[in-house]
């Protein structure tokens, strides 16, 4: 079969693979009815973290189960599923306390932009649907398995709670996310930060009720204006860099929360500073089992359509194109179909 | 009258100063029916903080008030009265959130080493007592000016809840009143880090469940085994150092909460490991306002005894042996008479 491998920077290939199969018990193979590229796809791509072997891309899937280990009990051949991109047993201590990305048997998804996909600790991965969902629901179940779910995650590690005002660092598909999910929990107020007049319109779409587009200590100063001078009780971080999370902390109010969930790159923090800023920091990989019910529920529900953030869609075999896209920020996000 | 200044790194005096006097509308001047002297005060003392000036010391404190500016409205003299290290107007909106020690017109207490003080920002930062207290309740009404309120904080946003377990790390006065604060929001399983007997004995008889005495990666393996190899929901960090920071993160588990209250020194962290590690991060000074009312009751109902974790009583005149104890663990927290 054809499927994405990333062979350095910038040198990404659609290539004939080996067939998708069991090698556990505990996996599913899945034929995807979509796929899509992650803005963290985008750190390799771009050399910011190494590359020694040729890398199978792809870590975002929803689609039909085909066959299963023998010691899957959850899900069928024939089932419709979406899985997180962290792979948890869903049993363990951790799991159990609602931080499945951090399972004692924790794995991260690979392979996805390709047809079709091995699921890893597939019971504990994977939500199944009652029944086959409509065509033009792909792309929104599709964005539950990884950019909704971290957004959701990025907004519930802030706090957001009913009347609360929210700030979102990053007009990224995760940032946008995040936007949808405050929107969601009841924030009052949802101040997007964003440069670009696309995606500040998708940022008021999803809820986003101010935007500011200014960056830096500008941007701190806008945001502050904008709140009476306070700051926002919570804050989204939702791109990974030092200039972005110090935007993060400093438009947060003294006690105020920032969710980070931007893989952070060459972020460092002091800690006397932290201290006397005095601001609750929780970030991490989505542990986005927790919320697929409640997720894929919105979707089916047609109560959220968070498929709007794939504004380019792309035949697998040009995968190439759809990174580049994204690199260049002329794509939000990209959708592969098959 | 006498005080207590520091000169430089070992360098304490008990010196005649002026007397405390109003300089502005809103201070007030109290009669300080004890003091004491606080682990913070050993970073200068140690030479930690550089000492430029002579610094007049002592930032806790609790008496009957004396006189009061023009502009006062909430306390009176005869009244007595206890107020926290953070002076704090009570009123902005940082205050009305709840972080008091991020007050708009924040101040730190200082000079209450002495048998007068002049307290700032009195309306905010006092509250009266409906009648005199008895003499034997002042040690435990001091503590919770700063010591007491410190420790509350470092449980509360370490998110000690009933029936979690909680582990505090340091076994000076503050991690011990981190242990009575845990124990009093219900925490089942208080596991206290502490390698000296008379230290483990009082944190035992404040709630402690559990001793551990090593440090480092023995007292995390230890914990760990305690806790089913998964660590705590809460961890109170009442130290500020780089060693017992990195025992506090991995004490926890994913997505427990790390209160950290020691100033930290020299202290940094990596934001992707952060990230990784998956636990919430929350410090500061203590917003002891918020707790004062309550923690208050506690003592005037004789509910909690705080005052315990005085070991050493001096006059004023020995203020610095008071110190010397201390630097030399000798005394866990030395109470100053007039």
């Amino acid at each position: 079969m054809l499927a994405t491998m990333l062979y350095g920077p910038g040198d990404i290939r659609c290539e004939e693979v080996s067939e998708a199969k069991i090698l556990h018990p505990t996996d599913a193979i899945i034929k995807l009815s979509a796929s899509c590229i992650c803005g963290s796809d985008l750190w390799p791509y771009r050399g910011a973290n190494e590359v020694t072997a040729p890398m199978a891309m792809g870590h975002e899937y929803c689609g039909i189960v085909v066959e299963v280990g023998s010691a899957v009990k959850t899900v069928k051949p024939g089932q419709f599923v979406v899985g997180s991109f962290c792979l948890s047993d869903n049993t363990c201590p951790h799991c159990r306390f609602g931080f499945q990305s951090s399972c004692e048997q924790r794995e991260f998804m690979t392979g996805a932009q390709a047809p079709y996909a091995r699921v890893p600790l597939a019971d504990g991965s994977l939500v199944a649907t009652a029944e086959l969902p409509s065509d033009d629901l792909i792309p929104s179940l599709l964005a539950v398995s990884d950019v909704l779910g971290t957004g959701w995650y990025a907004a519930d590690a802030a706090g957001v709670t009913e009347g609360s005002t929210a700030v979102v660092v990053g007009d990224g598909a995760v940032g946008l996310m995040g936007v949808l999910a405050a929107k969601q929990m009841g924030a009052a107020r949802i101040i997007a930060m964003s440069r670009h007049k696309s995606r500040q319109d998708l940022a008021l779409e999803f809820g986003a009720t101010d935007i500011v587009s200014e960056r830096g200590e500008a941007g701190i100063a806008r945001v502050k204006e904008l709140t009476n001078g306070v700051g926002a009780e919570s804050v989204l971080e939702c791109v990974g860099m030092e200039e972005s999370m110090s935007q993060a902390i400093n438009c947060a109010r003294p006690g105020g929360k920032i969710g980070f969930v931007g893989v952070p790159h060459g972020v460092t923090f002091d800690g006397q500073q932290l201290f006397f800023q005095q601001k609750s920091l929780l970030g991490g990989p989505a542990p986005v089992r927790r919320y697929l019910p409640y997720l894929m529920d919105l979707v089916l529900d047609r109560e959220i359509n968070p498929g709007k953030v794939f504004d380019l869609e792309l035949p697998l075999a040009d995968v190439a194109e759809g990174y580049r896209a994204m690199d260049e920020r002329r794509a939000i996000k990209t959708l592969l179909r098959f």
